[in-house]
């Protein structure tokens, strides 16, 4: 008899699967208040990761962290048109603080343009302050209708860069530097999620930009998802906030501004870029257990060596994990690890012990498991998770690349978005072809160049849109 | 004719000096909301660096962490009675969300024990189950009247961990761990503060608590700051949220929690204890920038010279940075680095290369710059950052000692609370003299034994008190 799956299988029922992951892999629930979230232990060890790796990419091109309030007067909001216009529905408001109505109320920031844009406009003088390139690491806070775990949450985890530039040409370059060596470098490489870099249509910009430009990725589903984004707002900030400065010639010029964000929504698609029937499969770079050393059973030398094992893989600069708790049964510790898709796992019982061996199991290729010999573990265990990485890697650019159909016609293109996603060239679209694809939930999730490559923007000829339905 | 000083001396205006370092060294300014600050990016790399120090004590300690989220309920602050008495005056209250008024309004957390209550009787079911130990970072928001940047904000950053345990002998054991080996080896070892630690009185516990556990410093004018707890709450919450679990025996118990805390307060506590009249004076463990390479000119070798310096000084895991700015004066760029208190300083220039030597300045001591040879210049810089933290610490604990007076009666702890602490027999004080001594703005900042070690409750005989005005 076949046993009962731990999880409802992907293929019955999608959301349910990504339900039962969360639950499952105890990776978060919901928090009292309608659409907040709980992240657990595990699900919060995925973003440390997440963030240290975002991070460093984001210092690398220069940037600097800071904190900014997360209470925003409410008059900030209305003064840009768009950007009021986008966020009104969204928004929290505190009214009561300290037992005392208060005279203004304060907003829950959603995003920080207009908090960060008022104090652009102190810091910078003159073009020797330029660029100003500044980033926060916080939370935020939009009011969901429909809310879902990770994917759509009241609040969420995001870092939001926010920059300053002289030239509308300097704030591009810096934008599309930001997509491609923070973001598009740390979903290819890190996330193993092979993603799509492309321009936003005019209607699915962000609240104020003149450009937004995204990384898009394919789930196991077919749909896409949004994992990070970054916008070029031209001067329509500066001129609100006053962020100016004098230029080397002494005139008063208005600067351009961006900003960029990625946020605990990426958990959300990892899972459901990676995930299978048996639970959560976790690329080996981002992995904070890459390695989980199993103790099959409690006899003789098998603890002990397990433990020495696992400093050896630390010692390697693996990041590796004792499972010891012999006193639960095998199958299920085995089932809770390929659960939380931790990339290998090391498996020491006597009898292994008896050969001076180790079983080693891949949990993301799914290969038959190997015996090898102690003396070459770490190395074996150090060469197999390159392996796992790129497997993960292929596998998903191969279902990507299967289920996108080239379409010629609207009508193709929403057939070919029932299953998956549909180039389309932009012509064939236009802003009417987008109202019309929305009323049967497909959208277009961006724009590239025949070859490719990023737009300037979206008047260039020969646009390739990509259309699907989407988280 | 002396130059003018860049700062208030903190003799003749210590909060003016305060604001003063605060502003010129671009630590952090007020945000638009009262009592908000904004954390520029100079404040906030050295709350990354407390934040990476305390969080890697906090996991050799076995708590994991996790994120809550930041609005809770109204009701479930009026579940535990001194609990809501505490904050009921502090809290933010969001009424309208999504363009609509709540049914239930929320509050933004001031502290977590509530909401994370609520989730520990969840996740505890059996006696295996227990400890649970978590931890998180988060902002947190208590409306403050008073309000002074990183000392008492309506917005701060902290750490908040709340476990749970079988016993009452378990929680208690877990609360003086976390005092001492995360926040008072932290403290002392690396932000060379001598913090004096011990058990707050009844009247100064946390509210809910049954024993509050306290780090108290010594700021630069002799006045204390508490700058971390660690409380045990006996079954108070556990009992409120149903915090139970199944014993070996198979009979129902309540769990015993325990939270503690230390928060973006430490970076005001650094800046008092260690600045002098020229800034901050970071200590090396903890500085962002522990060496700055000065560039003096921009003549033959020099530039390059100092960049290879940087390199160099990098490989050997000192945290070092380059200052070519050459356009700009070099009294001025030196004042700036005294004013962010960076431990070292090498300046070079073309008499100190053609000499193949650099100047090393000291920025905690004081002492003496000195010439040394370029190829002993790693070492050199890698050893004067050790003695630099230990002269730091040993200057704060000579001010901390010649500060404090042996007091024997109310009246003498209160002239020795006038420039300092005093160390008073708590039989002469008791809640009597507590409520005395607070008329003129004196409080008892902790109870210690006459050994100084932590007492069990404060009704233990011979208690000694450390009594002082305090931020």
């Amino acid at each position: 008899m076949a046993k009962a799956p731990v999880l409802t299988p992907r293929a019955d029922d999608f959301p349910r699967w990504y339900q039962d992951v969360l639950n499952k892999a105890e990776l978060a629930e919901n928090g009292p208040v309608r659409g907040t979230m709980v992240i657990r232990p595990y699900g919060y060890a995925i973003w440390e990761r997440m963030q240290a790796e975002v991070d460093s990419r984001i210092k690398a091109c220069g940037a600097q962290n800071a904190y900014f309030p997360l209470f925003i007067p409410e008059s900030y909001f209305q003064r840009e048109a768009e950007h009021v216009e986008g966020f009104s529905p969204e928004l929290a408001v505190v009214t009561v603080a300290g037992g005392k109505e208060l005279e203004e109320p304060v907003v829950v920031r959603p995003t920080s343009e207009t908090m960060i844009g008022e104090y652009m406009a102190k810091w910078i003088q003159s073009y020797r302050d330029l660029p100003l390139l500044l980033n926060q690491w916080a939370n935020v806070v939009r009011w969901e209708l429909r809310p879902r775990l990770f994917l759509r949450t009241t609040e969420f985890l995001w870092q939001e860069g926010h920059t300053a530039h002289a030239t509308r040409e300097d704030a591009r370059a810096y934008a599309e530097r930001i997509l491609h060596d923070v973001y598009e470098d740390f979903m290819v490489n890190v996330l193993a999620m092979p993603v799509v870099v492309g321009l936003k249509t005019t209607k699915e910009r962000f609240a104020g930009a003149v450009n937004s430009l995204t990384c898009e990725a394919m789930m196991g589903d077919g749909k896409a998802l949004q994992m990070g984004t970054s916008h070029e707002f031209g001067q329509n900030f500066a001129k609100v906030f006053g962020i100016q400065y004098l230029d080397a010639e002494g005139a008063q010029q208005t600067a351009c501004t961006t900003s960029w964000g990625s946020s605990t929504r990426m958990i959300g698609g990892l899972i459901m870029a990676h995930g299978d029937d048996n639970g959560m499969r976790v690329p080996p770079r981002l992995a904070a257990v890459q390695v989980v050393v199993i103790a099959v059973r409690d006899e003789g030398e098998v603890v002990a060596r397990c433990r020495a094992l696992v400093d050896e893989l630390r010692a390697a600069g693996v990041r590796a994990e004792l499972d010891d708790k012999t006193g639960g049964s095998l199958g299920r510790r085995v089932t809770d690890w390929e659960l939380k898709g931790v990339p290998l796992r090391l498996e020491i019982g006597p009898r292994d012990l008896a050969d001076n061996s180790a079983t080693l199991a891949y949990r993301i290729s799914g290969r038959p498991k190997a015996s090898i010999a102690l003396t070459a573990i770490v190395s074996a265990a150090v060469e197999a998770l390159e392996e796992e990485q790129a497997a993960v890697l292929a596998e998903a650019l191969e279902l990507r690349e299967s289920r996108t159909v080239a379409a010629a016609t609207l009508a193709d293109a929403r057939e070919g978005a029932a299953a998956g996603w549909a180039r389309v060239p932009w012509s064939v679209i236009g802003a009417d072809g987008e109202a019309e694809l929305a009323q049967s939930g497909v959208t277009v999730r961006c724009l590239v160049r025949a070859d490719g490559s990023l737009p300037d923007d979206d008047l260039e000829p020969d646009l390739v849109a990509y259309v699907a339905r989407a988280y």
